[in-house]
Formats: C-alpha cells, structure tokens, sequence
C-alpha cells in the first residue's frame, strides 16, 4: 500500500528573454524538477539557474529531453530514425549530467517532453530507443514513465530504475490514455477536485478513468504544471491534500518494475 | 628536451546533410581530435560517429566549443557577459563528456574553438571563465591553449592540466600573435615548408617567428587542419617529418604550467 | 504535343560554411531553380549568390521552401497545424520574393520541399494550404506539382498558374507515385538511362511506370538533381538527349490546368 | 514647429510558446509598430497576427530586423562582414514586405533592433549598408533613425524617406547618445515625469539631455516600450500628455531629411 509520493513538473523552459512558467513557487511544491535541456526549451544560463535552485531546495533533478523543435516548443510529432534519436537522448541527458555535476548536484531521472514522449507511450521500441540512450550516459538514472502505456512496458524490458507516473490534471480513457484536450472533460479544472482526485487514485493504487473505472497500477510520482496561475494552484492543493489524507510526500525510490508483474 | 609531441585538429564540424573537412583521414595522422559541441557546428549525430572514430584509433578525444552561431560557425565576436559565456563552456563540455562516456570514452582535453579562442586568447579573464567553467564539469580536463597569450596565462593561474599549442601552417608576429590572414604569407602553403618548419620549432622548443626571432615555449602539441586537400596533405607531411626526425607522436600528458616559471 | 520542357533543380542548399551541391554548373543546364528560402537549407548571403546566378543566366527563380528543420534538411514529417503550414510558406516565399525584387529579378515559380512536398503530394488540403499561401504573396507565381498527385489537385482546384513536374531519376508505381528508396530500381542510375527515359515520357505525355503502364499526363519540367557528380552527369545528358530528340528545352509557360479535364 | 508627432513601439516579439510584451494594448496607443522579422524575435506565425493587428487599426508597420541571434535576442554585437550584414537585412525586410502584402498591407517604415542599431548609431558605413539593403527590396521603405546619431548621417547622405525619433524612457548625454543603463538614473521611471518631458521635447524641437543642454533636432516619432506595466502606462500618459498639449499623435510623413541643413 503507498504511504508516499512524489510530485514532478516540467521546468527551466524559459528561454533567452523569454520566461515560461512560475519555477519558483513550483520549487515549494514538488519534490522532481524536469529540466529542459536546451532543444525544445531551456538554454544553458536558465538550466544552470533551475538546477540551483532546484538543488539548493533538494528538490530532484531530472533531464527532459525533447525534439530539436524550439518554435514548435517540441509538440509536433517528427519522424526521426532511430539512431537519430537515440543520440537526442544522448545527448540532451548528457548534457544535463554534467551540468548538474558542475554544481555539485546529480542528475536523478529522466522524462521524455511533449510530441517525444506521445510517441513514446504508443512505441514500445521508440521508449526503448529513448531509455537505453540515456542509460548509456548514466546507467543509475531512474526512468519516470507514464503509468500503462508503452513507455512503461519498455522500462519493464529493460528492468532499470523506474518511476510510474500519474496526471493531476488529465482525465484518462478506460484503456490508461488521455483524454484528448479536444474533448469536454480533458483537463481537470478546479483546485479541490484535481487534489481529491490524486488522493483517490494514489490511495487506489489505481488509474480512476472517467468511467468509473480502476486500472491498478504502481503511482511513484504525480505530474503537476505551472503554466497557469491556476495550474500552481492545483500544485499547492494537491500537495495539501495528501499530506492531510496522511500520504507523504517525497522522492520516489526509482523501483525497478517487478518484470513478472 | 621535447622527444615528443601530439598533433591535433578539429574535427566533428559536419551539420545534418552539410559535410566538412575529412575527418577518416585526419584520424589516422592525429593523436588528438578537437570535437564540435553542436554550438558552432557538430549535431549529436555527427559527435557520436566521431568520438566512436577516434576512439575505435586511440585518439584522444577533445571538447570544442564555440559561440552559439551555427551559420557563422562561431567565427563572429560576440559579447556575451561572463557567466552566459561560463554556461556557454559547461553545457558544450557536458554534452561532450557525456557523449564520450555513452561509449565508454573520455573527454580527455578541451579547446576553445574560432571567435571564442581568439578573443580567449587576449583576453585572460575571458580565458579563466571559459576554463572554470571546463573545470567545473572534468575537473581533471586538460586545458589545450595557445602558447603564448592569454590563454596560457589563464591556465597557468589557475595550475590546472594543460598542453601548449602551436601551429603547423601559420605565420607568427615577433609577439607569438598569428599575422592576420590578409597579410601575405600569413598561412603556410606547400606541406614540405609547413612540415620542416614544426620540426624546427619542436627541436627549438621555441616559436619561430616570420623574422626569424625565436620566442621559447613549451611545445605539447601541433594545431593541423583537414577541411582541404592541401591541409590533409601537410597533416601527413608534419607527422612524418617529425617521425623522421626521431620525435615520436603521441598524446601530451598534460602536464601543469611550472607557475614559477 | 510536347514541343518544349523546362528542366528544374533544387539549388542554394549551402548554409554558412557548408557547401552543398554544384550549383554552378547546374545553373548552366536548367531552366528554373528552386531556391531554398533559409528554413531547412540556404541563408541569407547563400539565397542572394543563388538568385544572382540565376538571373544572370536568364534561369527561372523559384522559391523552394520546407519545415523549419535545418537539422534535418526538411526530410523529417512534422505535424504543424495548418495555420501554422500556412505561415511558414507565406514568410519564405515572402522572403524569396523580396531578395529577387532587390536585384531586380522576381520570383517565377514555388515548389514544395521535402517532407512538406511529401506530404502535399499525399494530402490535398495541406497542399491547398501551402499553395493558398504561396499565392496571398504573390499572385502571379507558378505552382509547381508533382504530376498526378494531390499537389496537381490542389492547384486544379485553385485553378492557379502551374507546372507540372516528372523525376528524371526516379521509378514510379502504378498510381504515379515514386518507389519507395528502400526498394531495388527506386533512383535511377546511368545518365543515359535516364535521359532516355525523359525523352521517352516527354514524348509519350505520359509517365511511365516501373511497369510499363503509361499513366497520360501534363509534363511541363523534369526534376534533376546535382548533390552527386553523378547527378550533375545526368542532368547534362537528360539536356543533350532532349535536345537531339528536338525537344527544346526553355521556361514553362505556367498556364492553368484545365478544371475541366 | 512640430503641430505632431508619431509614437512607435516594438513589437511582435513573441516566439512560439513564449508571449513577450502586451502589443494589444500597445496597439492602442502607438501610431508605428516595429515588427521584429524572425532573426532576434518573432515567427512566421506570431508576425502575422502582429500585422493584422496593427492593419486593423491603422497603425503603421515597419520591419524591425536584428542579428540572428534568438537566445541573445539580438543584443549580443557580432562582427559580421558588410556584405553579410546587407543581406540579413534583405532578407527580413523582404519576409516582412511580403508578409503584409499577404494581408493587403504593406511595410512602411524600417527601423534597426539592438546590438545592430547600436552599431548603426555609432558607424555611419554599417548605418548606409543596412539602410541600403532595405531600401533595395523596398524603394519607398521610411528609414526610421535614432537623432543626432549615425543613423541619422547615413540617411541623409542616401535623401531616402526618413523619421528621426527621440526616446520616451531613457535619458540623454550631452552629445545626444544615451546615458549607459548601468548609469543611475539613464531610465526615466514614473509616467508623469516621461510624459511631460517627451512633450517639452517635442515643443523645443530638440533633445534634451540631462545637463539641461538643448540639442537641435526634427523629431518625427517617439520610441516607447511596452515591456512592463510601468511602460505601457508610460506610453499611454505620453499619448495623453501630447494631446492635452496640443500635439496630435499621427504617423509620420517620412520626409528626406534637409540635405543642407
């Protein structure tokens, strides 16, 4: 039964003069910080900054590598070969490894960002491309994967550290996908009724769909944003929420998936 | 007295489709590569290949980053305040040494590339910047600079590794300046003169300048290029003319500036 | 009957340092040049000496523009919106036209490059898009299609200037799209193979398949390339074998298709 | 005697995912737009919409072209060749000439962004290279020139379409450049006292500098800001204050400065 979890959100996408995101106020909230790492987001200075601050609060670091794609914000799909890609991932973790070590501090996980990381949740072999890649820079890191999709059977292959992850804010079909935003229902507005929600899920043990229905699945981490004013609310008040339902809040342990499970 | 002496030159400066320079036949001459970060040229692609080139040879495999300026190829000034031109260095050189790790490599050295070295190398805070920032990713890097500017006095504060370089096909001022290319005669044409030249200034353990003054220096390594034909050809002529000349080519150890000296 | 045919080539493909193609000669064989726009190949300085050249030598100006993937050379698919397709055609075409216009030279034509060209040819609403486009620009410019695919619907449809375009070195399939690279016989090899295959298309007003099947059909410009040196012999021979089959070779007309047909 | 004046902002400096400024309220208020063109800010996508905004309200449009330099948002100096130069000017005001001609507008003025018009204000040649590239795509393009500096040399040595402007927010030295931002008090804070010094400047036809020195000059447009709160009010009291005084706020004529005076 899990008596903890993490919070994990996407940040260090501001770039040059351009500021995405209130990282600050997320830093108070979550206990991982997906780093952007310089191609769809993020550039050196703003990575350096996230990493220390994120450091200085002991908040765990992770890369976030995403497609060569900064005006499209790595949301379109492209159609890479896999080499190709295996050495995105490459290099993207790379270079936030050492960036981290730079200041003393370790790159803890990884996540696949946007376009990168839809793809990846419907092919195994493009996770499994993704994962080994930034396994090879750094054989310790914990791969964070989207609880029930593709992304997780590859981490389950590969038997490496692994944290399964849940969404705070997304509602989900009956077969563990989201929504798509295009649909009423797709993204979960209101403070109390996302927080509630997390804590019903974390406490299932299960992905609650729409439907009604429970898909029982590990949940080591929550993904929260900070895009909106209201997005950092929804953070704040799932957080609340679950230590006032007595789940605490910390780093997840980067469990292998029991690969007979 | 010098018995030997590395060679090096860049390498890794093909872009997606574009190709330059030929970077199979320079593998075979020198005894260490200076690697594009992806900044000023270089794409995770082309870095992997190449540091699996030089590895697959024994040859040493060096960071080398630039200005963020892909179409001037980091050949433009630019002015950049200290601590983004600091971020600049650290994110080039983690790429790299991540990259070089993913295959079980290393970065062994580092070496400023294009309007980056040349201001580097008048520069010395400019110069320790980019050095700290190296250092502060591989603190066990070995800082490649230009004998005789700047640059040298930068690593000579700050006693890390390092290996002094000079080059193999351009004409030196009575100041260990390079006369500006609009000067005639400021490169080297003909690989027989380029080759008896490097001999002379090795055995001399001196830079010996258009007029004939010699100015002593330590000589770890010669700067070769391959992006011609001809370039190609003096790189080999160098290396056999010093084989000949009974000083071995093989990689610098590294060794600090005596600080007193 | 086929009296005439325009031979097109994509060109201004350098970037920066990077050299791609020759250009030169090419410019002494065709008849319009497609000229990339600086998104997937070309800058600014390159696209200036492209137009130069070609209207010095009395060679049509096209504006050749392709997602915005320099990395990539516009060959990866990306899943932009249409708003978005829509706009990025309208800025290099744009461009394109007023760096012509600066030397007293106009824009002629558009064609599609790459993946963007792929998937218009494949998708008649994309290609309505890109060539709407193209047009709020400038109305007068010459649609080039590939013949017998959605582009040639999109621009029937719009009833716009157009030319309709075979491959020189490429197999087609029953329903006139291009073998697949992965398959034998895809490209073909042999300038005189190739040149005679033109000949006999031109003459036949047909394209003719790997099959022998003829599918009838507009041909105002045959594709050549000059990325190889063996490319640059084909267009040549494709040039000498039209002409001895007094088929002469100068500018398409760019009249509409005829809706009705 | 000046009975008007022509308020300008920059705008359209928003990329992809990243908003900067608040351009609809500036819209409101300025009389001229200076539309970044894709290089330092800006996208196809986000100068469309910029265009149509200021088209909709009769507020005139100028490219605004910078270096190509998106993370350092153009403000980095780069040393590029003149030849260089000219061409990166080129190709953003003809991307911006066809852009707004797509939506039936046209591009009515140019005015430098950045390091390149610092440059320009400080190096008449670079200031004639610049202007000249733009007038080569647009003949009748309005030159829009920083007062008193070598901006405005250039265009009166070329007799093109010019407008001299004088900045709102920041104070003068006594040769008419402006007081470096590191400098206390070289920003004018406080809506009132901005305003009404705009308004004495544009009555006394002439800069005046923080000594009190009057500097003699035709002033056609006023630079605002609207990056902050503070500046959009700045811009809306200036509006106000001109008009309580007397001074109507409408574009600017674009005369050839005097070539005698």
């Amino acid at each position: 039964m899990t008596r903890s979890v993490d919070l994990n959100a996407d940040m260090g996408e501001s770039f040059g003069p351009w500021v995405m995101g209130d990282d600050a106020r997320l830093l108070e909230i979550v206990t991982s910080a997906n780093i952007a790492c310089g191609f769809h987001a993020g550039d050196p200075d703003v990575m350096a900054a996230t990493m220390r601050g994120a450091s200085d609060r002991g908040v765990g670091i992770g890369a976030h590598p995403g497609f060569n794609d900064l005006h499209g914000f790595g949301r379109y799909r492209m159609s890479l070969p896999g080499e190709s890609l295996g050495n995105l991932v490459r290099y993207q973790v790379a270079a936030a490894q050492g960036m981290a070590r730079s200041i003393g501090a370790d790159v803890r996980h990884v996540k696949l960002h946007g376009a990168l990381a839809n793809m990846a949740s419907e092919d195994k072999a493009m996770a499994l491309t993704c994962y080994s890649a930034a396994l090879s820079v750094a054989p310790d890191i914990i791969v964070m994967v989207l609880a029930g999709t593709a992304q997780e059977a590859a981490a389950r292959e590969l038997r490496c550290a692994a944290a399964a992850e849940i969404f705070a804010d997304r509602a989900y079909n009956d077969d563990a996908t989201l929504v798509d935003r295009s649909q009423p229902g797709a993204v979960i507005h209101g403070a109390s009724r996302a927080a509630a929600r997390v804590v019903d899920m974390v406490r299932a043990g299960a992905i609650i769909c729409e439907s009604g229905k429970h898909i029982p699945t590990r949940i080591d981490t929550v993904c929260l944003h900070g895009d909106t004013p209201e997005a950092v609310g929804i953070a704040g008040a799932t957080r609340a929420a679950l230590e006032d339902a007595g789940i605490s809040v910390r780093q997840f342990p980067g469990a292998p998936f029991d690969a007979d499970s």
